[in-house]
């Protein structure tokens, strides 16, 4: 017999900022999840992705099943600055800059509950970004808007301000044992 | 100018075993992601809730914007044990063998890409389900099966056992600063 599910409300409403970092899988899925819920209590959600792009993201496919209520961003080239990057740190950074305009508009617009800022964490740690562009879009957020900062080296002071910092630790990970990327799981 | 994305397969197709636990927020929330998608790669996911159940509960409606490809179960009464808990141990492991049952079907049934058995970990905990009926899941899934479970305090066995294991440890959370539960991020 499957249970039926009730609802309850906060009596008092306010927008959070979480953090998901850590060295472990399951940020950016973590994220997704996020905006499937948020989809399914009627909220509209903004996903702007800071770095992937490249390879594997069934992201883009994915986010698409949420339309309209859900729109995503992949703004970045992928994989700054590890080996066989083919782009410049200036062209990386461009990028990144044009992410986090995009992110202040979306933000600012009061058109979205949730805005979920991709690896951005990494972004930042890579110098793509300024920690006073982040701290900006943290403290200039709607009071109701909920804004989730992913990404592995979470700036101390990204965390000093957030609601709730999740770390995700990689205790074993089947790439130890030499198994590819698997579809459905790794991307 | 967003970026367009590649898909790459691997070589070797692989069904993983995948452990998601920890005390910290977003073990539920990553599976939802997964479900998300891995339907977004066209996947059918089978979603079995095994404790969740009575209150605050998004997911049901959200995982239905991922029908037919996505299915849900909701199984549990939900906070076994906790205060307030107004049904008897032996009314939830009642309703935990009928979602082990459901899960045994499921996996074996070939007809899904992705299963999750969302918050078994606790079951096995709470001896709502017993090791052996969680390994013999775990043995007995299709070499493709992605098997996907979640929830704190997982078995050291059904660790061994899994390709990946993540663990989300909590930092921080909007709780301790007073805040209630809120729509769109912790429900």
């Amino acid at each position: 017999m499957e249970t039926e599910v009730k609802h309850l409300e906060p009596v008092k409403k306010t927008g959070l900022t979480v953090v998901i970092t850590g060295n472990g899988k399951g940020k950016t899925t973590s994220a997704l999840g996020i905006a499937l819920r948020a989809v399914g209590h009627g909220m509209k959600v903004c996903f702007i992705q800071f770095m992937k792009g490249d390879i594997h993201s069934g992201e883009l496919d994915s986010i698409k099943r949420l339309a309209p209520e859900a729109e995503m961003h992949v703004m970045g080239k992928g994989f700054c600055g590890i080996m066989g990057d083919p782009y410049k740190f200036s062209e990386h950074r461009e990028d990144a800059q044009k992410a986090i305009a995009l992110a202040k508009e979306k933000i600012t617009s009061g058109a979205y509950g949730v805005v979920i800022l991709d690896e951005i964490n990494n972004s930042l740690k890579l110098k793509l970004v300024d920690l006073p562009q982040v701290l900006d879009l943290i403290d200039g957020k709607p009071p109701l808007l909920h804004l989730v900062l992913t990404g592995r080296d979470a700036h101390p002071e990204v965390k000093k301000r957030a609601d709730t910092v999740s770390e995700i630790v990689e205790i074993k990970h089947a790439f130890q044992q030499g198994i590819e990327p698997q579809k459905g799981i790794d991307y």
